[in-house]
């Protein structure tokens, strides 16, 4: 049987390899170089989204060597002795700065950014990407879906659908840093303490075959917390009837019922007259079915009673929009102890790259504490009162900030290869989010043409980048 | 740090612990459970998928078993001690059939079916649906892909835009599977021989500064075998001369170009006069950039030159639909002894399962050797020559087939917890793939609007159904 293993650092593009090697050859191993991590579009025309993955980074990052087995892999696929044995050696040394998980982030900002030996540098890309790219899509979709719901509870069912066992877990952490409420995915409880729930499918009811049957052997089995499936057969004229049964005959302290198929919208207006008719207003309905945040604010402005949402497939895979488009791009090397900035030229201005070792500092308005704007400035700039912002791409766009405090987005997550970043629980992250998120002002976070907050690069950084588009002319 | 661990075990969903328990509490857990899992709707309104997964469930099933760590989590949920003793001894011991992976599959059809004790069956339930549910919509996707750019190369870029780890390593096979010729993914070519490739990135080039240096640079490192991308700068006025003077330089056996941005059609076709004036006729073309099977066969009908394609997010996250559906449903109990059949039914007709223990058949003509139509019927039933197929939605539509040979689908790969099925290599299965693809009637490999294979059932079954429908009427 092909067998795979557990260790990640195989999981880069095989360009990676052949870069690595070249770079080797050419006595280039130990140039310093800087990449970025940055992404260009919020998904689903969003006004911005939350960055998440770097717990993974940290995992892979802090477990990088190649075993024996990769070494033998390499040498068959025609690898010079010496390269190999630098490889068997090899573990990252340099710098990462991150923006922390959960940080509401714009287009064009450095998520991440690696200082490291070129070599070093160039054979994380893939797992970087993967890693920011799934999961800061997971958790901005989630979060659409959470405001969708406002109150509501949001439930997190799309194991079944994501795409592979860590699409799952990680994806089930990454909705519940956005906003989702519990999970139905149990590993990602075990390994990420995202609370994990569930009560019974269908199968349950057809196993017994009558349904009051089943009913009343779950409630006897959850006496005080019983929550029942009624769509098996026909949702109101069984599965409701045969709930309200039960609920009367075992008078449970915390009771719901769970629709999972039909027109959501008119079953639980159907049930909720019935349910209250019969007594039990306290009684919650959960529905479940192909929905998203355009679904669950339709459902809810046509007056659905619905108290808790079981979102899966088009959470767990982002259905709308499936690609969150991170890019990893060198912006420097180290030449005579002297940063040298880099850039990448495109026939597209959007993917011309920002040259140069550089920060993001968020402007709060001292106020309202609420996020004015971003400035995307060279590491060593400072910033004063009153600050002078304009849009790089339309510089006559000026603007004047002050009473104002700042923050340095990114933080220091490993130096010389050792993490100094003490990573914050699943929870913390989720409340930081939360909290994080209510800095923004509300024309921010509309899902359809949601104002465009201000992300502007610092004058010495718009300078360069101009001199080298200017230097790299024909 | 939170951390994860291997096993699988506990990727399920938590509903099917509480449904555990209780048929454990409800002294249940040796009722035999006959559970399908089936789909309703292709992928991008194609006329058939391609089912992959399997090696995954079979990897899964032979590992499963529950750990200390995992036995102590539910403990502290509230599971009774003996049913944790229960656990503590768990592994798979029914039996399970499939579709090998590779086969051309069609809505309706049950690709697994597990017959199991009623705890084991009902546990494994969200580990099958995710891998056949990923594993085949990449499968699927690519085969489309592979479709348009004919007897062009097509290789697998996707990683770094993967829904995570697995989603890299089992969508680059699965790929593979569909008819990628090769992957950039390392770790899918170590775990599953997926023939990895990758030669150099942008970062490559601004690196080295001088784009003419940097090409030297890499030619000299492989002189026989130079790929050179030429758009790091300007494609057609600094990176195409470049690579040609390299080219004329070095005289290397095999040489390339490749694109990742611009408007495609056009600079190929520009490129490819450019070389050939220049005597490099045999210099490839590859292009990478958002590809998909509809863009592909745009461009391809424009006129654009390629050789080769760089397939990345579109594939690796089927973006045009990114949930194949699908489901996992109970479709029969075992009572003294005897098959009793289940049903599932809904207000979506689309939705009502097929009950009973089944199997699969599909005709084939015994002149052209294409398939013809499949039939689903129960297990115990027989087929003769001529054979009457009907239509389960539109009853008056019939058809005699006469002149058949027929194969039955699933094959046995647990049988009493043992596996008896040989997995062939990732090789073999693409393999099959392609033949199976070619039985296939070319109306049925159309992008849009296929013709509908007929996938019938059984009079037999048709007539359980409606049986089990009227007794279960309102």
């Amino acid at each position: 049987m092909e067998k795979r293993s557990h260790n990640m650092t195989m999981l880069v593009d095989y360009y990676e390899l052949t870069m690595a090697s070249g770079y080797f050859e050419c006595g280039m191993q130990d140039k310093i170089a800087y990449f970025d991590v940055f992404y260009r579009k919020n998904p689903d025309g969003g006004g911005f989204s939350i960055v998440s993955g770097l717990q993974t980074i940290v995992e892979y990052i802090s477990e990088l060597g190649f075993s024996k087995q990769d070494i033998e892999y390499l040498r068959g696929r025609g690898f010079s002795d010496d390269f190999l044995e630098y490889l068997s050696n090899f573990k990252f040394t340099g710098d990462i700065w991150a923006i922390p998980e959960g940080t509401p982030v714009f287009p064009g900002e450095p998520l991440v950014t690696v200082r490291a030996p070129l070599i070093e540098a160039q054979i994380v890309e893939t797992y970087l990407l993967l890693a920011i790219n799934h999961q800061s899509l997971i958790a901005t979709k989630t979060n659409r879906i959470k405001r969708a719901a406002g109150d509501r509870i949001v439930m997190e069912f799309g194991s079944r659908r994501a795409h592979g066992e860590s699409a799952a877990i990680m994806g089930a952490r990454a909705a519940y840093i956005g906003g989702a409420n519990a999970s139905a995915c149990v590993k990602a409880d075990i390994d990420y303490n995202v609370p994990a729930v569930g009560t019974l499918a269908h199968s349950w009811i057809q196993v017994m075959g009558d349904e009051y049957e089943a009913f009343k052997a779950y409630a006897t089995l959850h006496p005080n917390d019983c929550s029942l499936l009624i769509d098996t057969y026909d949702a109101l004229k069984s599965g409701l009837p045969n709930a309200i049964k039960i609920f009367k005959e075992f008078k449970p302290e915390k009771m719901s019922v769970r629709i999972d198929s039909g027109d959501i919208t008119y079953l639980t207006k159907k049930c909720r007259k019935i349910l209250d008719a019969a007594g039990l207003e306290k009684c919650k309905i959960i529905a479940s079915n192909s929905l998203d945040e355009y679904l669950i604010r339709d459902m809810l402005s046509q007056g659905a009673c619905i108290d808790s949402f079981g979102v899966g497939e088009k959470l767990i895979t982002s259905k709308s929009e499936p690609v969150f488009g991170g890019v990893y791009k060198l912006v420097a090397v180290e030449e005579d102890g002297k940063i040298s900035p880099r850039i990448k030229i495109s026939e597209n201005p959007e993917k011309i790259t920002n040259p140069g070792f550089k920060k993001t500092i968020r402007f709060y308005d001292r106020t309202t504490d609420k996020a004015v704007a971003d400035v995307v400035m060279l590491a060593d700039e400072t910033v004063e009162d009153p600050y002078e912002i304009f849009n790089p791409e339309h510089v006559w766009k000026k603007k004047q900030i002050t009473n104002f405090y700042t923050r340095e987005l990114a933080v220091p997550i490993f130096e010389k290869g050792k993490l100094v970043y003490e990573l914050p629980t699943t929870e913390q992250v989720r409340n930081y989010c939360k909290d994080q998120i209510d800095t923004l002002w509300p024309e921010v976070l509309r899902f359809e043409n949601p104002h465009t907050y201000y992300v502007d690069l610092s004058k010495k950084l718009w300078e360069l980048k101009n001199s080298l588009l200017e230097a790299h002319s024909f």
